[in-house]
């Protein structure tokens, strides 16, 4: 069984091979060969534990469970991830596991991957110009699954902290060679975008029918439970 | 993270350390230090996954998700174990995983030892002679078990195989030290025996209320799911 750490899985599986993997996953749901997906909780005082479950046929038979701890306040309380967990993976036909893996990094992979799929067949093929809301690792990483799949030149980068913002625009200058820029009026930044990355933890929304450009491909990713909007 | 292979768990987790650990499992079960436990199942054509998870309170906080591949045709079609799988514990409090483990060693000696602990508190405690239906893997361990907690002198096993009782009773003198004998009368083997362990894979009823003296222990351990029956 083959064990895959962080460190493995980010030096091991580039954003190109998991849009592809995203991609063909998709399609196989589609054309419906794969099982599942099935998702179990169970919370604690702190935070809580999540299952999710799910398999797909091809040439092989593969089931993934993914074990995922959520603790909001670990990074201020003990300077830890506030996901943290394992994907332990299958083979479909014999249940022989194959691999465990840091779900961490994967899942991160993965949500990027998934909005890269969406943007090849939903956004406009010329699109040039992008925002993103939300300038954590994800945002981050969620820019450059975009511009893998479209042409894109240019980048406005939003953040409550406008610091933050500043420096993801630095580094999407030097490492995607995008001409980036710190902005801080949304309305202003949208109606110049083709594309709109929302990656936040808010539980009020603030990208407003309005203020979009028909056209606009809008990837929100942040509201991932009850309550959380954007 | 600690990686726990078959071998591994075989040569740290004795049957004692083992019975000890559930039986002090399920006294924070009573006392409500636990939380869980939930299931997910997602069936696959040959057989399907298991998830079972659950957690406890103590001087630390622990959780475990046990993921079971679970496929009935393995040993005749693949030479595999029916059940195969991992077990993930992880600190309750932040969500860190801490060991990913075998599960089917664990499984067969976490039931084993639940029998023991039901045993310790049901049984008589003068219980000298039992009588074990099944005398697969799990039959062998479960008489293992019930040995650490009372004072059984003899044992009576039985199995629609009657070689394999008799490997099994020659065993059970061995290693056991016990006054062992392939048997084929049930009901005979019953009136002698203050302890019954059933460990069959049967659908139908074969142990009958009329069969049993009073204050016979009786650990029915095969019927894990619907549709079976001992």
């Amino acid at each position: 069984m083959l064990i895959l750490s962080r460190r493995d899985v980010v030096e091991l599986l580039t954003l190109e091979t998991c849009i592809d993997a995203v991609e063909r996953a998709f399609g196989l749901h589609a054309q419906q060969r794969t099982f599942g997906p099935r998702v179990l909780g169970l919370p604690t005082e702190d935070g809580g534990f999540h299952i999710k479950i799910a398999g797909l046929r091809g040439e092989r038979n593969y089931f993934a469970a993914k074990t995922n701890g959520n603790f909001p306040n670990n990074p201020p309380r003990f300077g830890l991830p506030t996901i943290q967990g394992t994907v332990v993976l299958a083979d479909a036909t014999n249940g022989t596991p194959l691999a465990v893996m840091d779900s961490g990094s994967i899942t991160m992979l993965r949500t990027a991957a998934a909005t890269a799929v969406a943007a090849k067949y939903l956004a406009r093929s010329d699109s040039h110009t992008a925002t993103v809301v939300g300038c954590g690792v994800q945002g981050e990483i969620q820019l450059a699954a975009i511009k893998t799949v479209l042409p894109l030149r240019r980048v406005l980068m939003i953040d409550t902290d406008h610091a933050r913002a500043e420096d993801a625009a630095s580094r999407a200058t030097t490492r995607l060679g995008l001409r980036a820029e710190a902005a801080k009026d949304l309305r202003a930044a949208l109606r110049e975008s083709d594309v709109c990355v929302t990656c936040t933890p808010s539980r009020r929304a603030y990208v407003m029918a309005g203020d979009i450009p028909p056209g606009t491909f809008i990837g929100a990713v942040g509201a991932d439970s009850e309550g959380k909007q954007e």
